[in-house]
């Protein structure tokens, strides 16, 4: 949980902030700059199911860390990305699946008062969005949508060169856009959400289930855990049970892309999140189903692979707090 | 095709739009104040397969006899609503599917050419919200979604205070997210878009499908034709099959608007289009689908009756006219 300096350089005169990126499982705080690199940053475990009280601390002890590790630097200001669905208007978490005693918690609010100096909250798939479009893989377009493809999937977008936020800060649930009423049970409670089907966990839970009837296919012979990283291993090594899971997972995430495209109107998807690893083996298929499946007018839309891997997040959240120049 | 004085008193200082609303079916021009009433309006049938140069000639007359009915009036400008999908921004029409001959045609600045004064141009989902929003059912909010739906299912949105419109200004085509792999072939080529199986067109043709083989319903008993209208009052008339096929399709409309609500986040959902005129026998359905489905967050969403009617498209194209004060 030592403070790691990322980069000792610090270009003169470039403004930095505090960038903080409350996940379900891990917690980071960072000293961004303006070109988005991270200077120094600190992690801890997120204490998910201590309440509120307990992570604003957690937060508040990072930070200090942080700060006493680069005495040099001096924020403009603290953006912070968190698991949504969270009513960014009012910075109220309304209720917060991964994380809990949330629910009606004044988190901007309270961590303004804590630390001491103006917060700007966002949602994690909103900050992300800003990421990839202020120094990721969106830079220079009008119009993105970003998706995470992870344990779960979300999303943000942005549009007419403007971060789309709707009411409470919550546009770009994408992952709960059902696209099958017979299709497998979302954490939600909904059925055939995008998450449900196209999802880290979507893909894992179908191979299992494929695999445990299969006496051909390598997953999980010998009592070997099956994880993405061992799907798209076997997938590679021709195993045409994993092959026939990802290309599922796949076309779900095409199908589900079309949607978004004719919705939003973007330049550009920009996938991220952990699955986003394998985007030379999805990223085809998405591809295909754009082609095919998308009207004319947009086929021309292109995918690509967002930038910043596990940082957009937190280059979003420093966005932020360089105020609505640099976060629309 | 007489222009029709639909209201004589003109609001002294009030500002006056030429709104022009080109649909597959019928051509309509209207002179509308910055309330958004229809001083004057003349109407047509489209010429849809003579192409874009008959079309023009179309507006200009309808034009010129408005303005000759009514030569108090000074307009300001000049606003249009076209199918979709059409590239806005260049002015260009891609492939309008019900219009002949309009691929690749610069529409607005022919028009422009034509009627000597600037034409503001906009898809037709996205101008009948933004007729909703300044004038109609949406006033007041910042978040909305508007949905027609009709024959087809076309719709527009407004968010954060403006109008979202995206690449090419084609953002907003709901009618073309599909909601299920296994539904009815679109028009467009996909499967089980909303527009398949929440239109005008989805409802006549499952009801059709189910009262061939139906001894019991009223539906086409006699040889009367199966359409909407028929289908609504066979359903108040406790017609099983007629409110089976109504469940069903408000079920996918319900479907649809959750997406919606969790890929906008509006304040509000306002469905227009000629199906809104049985909002009170859908909307029950539709919001049980929102209370059941959507989460936790977005459940207090509320849905609507767009307040315009058939005149939404020419409300919008008014209020483009009246420039970005107006229309975002």
């Amino acid at each position: 949980m030592a403070a790691r300096a990322l980069a000792s350089a610090q270009a003169t005169g470039s403004r930095i902030a505090i960038a903080i990126d409350l996940g379900g499982t891990s917690l980071r705080v960072a000293l961004v700059d303006d070109a988005g690199r991270n200077l120094a940053r600190v992690d801890a475990p997120t204490d998910a199911r201590a309440g509120p009280e307990r992570i604003i601390t957690q937060i508040e002890t990072l930070m200090t860390q942080l700060l006493a590790s680069r005495p040099d630097l001096d924020p403009v200001g603290v953006g912070m990305s968190a698991p949504g669905p969270i009513d960014t208007v009012a910075g109220i978490a309304s209720a917060v699946p991964t994380l809990a005693g949330f629910e009606g918690f004044p988190l901007r609010q309270t961590l303004q008062a804590r630390l001491g100096r103006p917060v700007s909250l966002e949602g994690d798939g909103i900050a992300a969005a800003i990421g990839e479009w202020r120094f990721g893989a969106g830079r220079g377009f009008e119009n993105l949508v970003y998706v995470t493809v992870s344990t779960g999937i979300g999303g943000g977008v942005i549009a007419d060169g403007r971060v789309l936020r709707g009411r409470k800060g919550m546009a770009g649930h994408v992952g709960h856009m059902s696209v099958d009423p017979d299709g497998p049970l979302c954490p939600c409670g909904n059925r055939g959400c995008l998450e449900a089907l196209g999802s880290g966990t979507a893909l894992t839970t179908r191979a299992r289930e494929l695999a445990a009837g299969d006496a051909h296919t390598v997953l999980g012979r010998g009592g070997e855990v099956i994880d993405s990283r061992a799907i798209f291993a076997a997938g590679r090594q021709q195993d045409s049970t994993a092959n026939a899971v990802i290309d599922e997972v796949a076309n779900a995430l095409g199908r589900g892309f079309v949607n978004l495209i004719h919705l939003y109107s973007p330049d550009v998807v920009v996938m991220g999140g952990g699955l986003s690893e394998e985007f030379g083996r999805l990223a085809p298929l998405i591809e295909a189903r754009i082609a095919s499946d998308a009207l004319v007018a947009f086929r021309d839309v292109r995918l690509v692979r967002a930038a910043l891997g596990q940082n957009s997040g937190l280059a979003g959240a420093a966005a932020l707090a360089f105020g609505p120049a640099s976060a629309g």
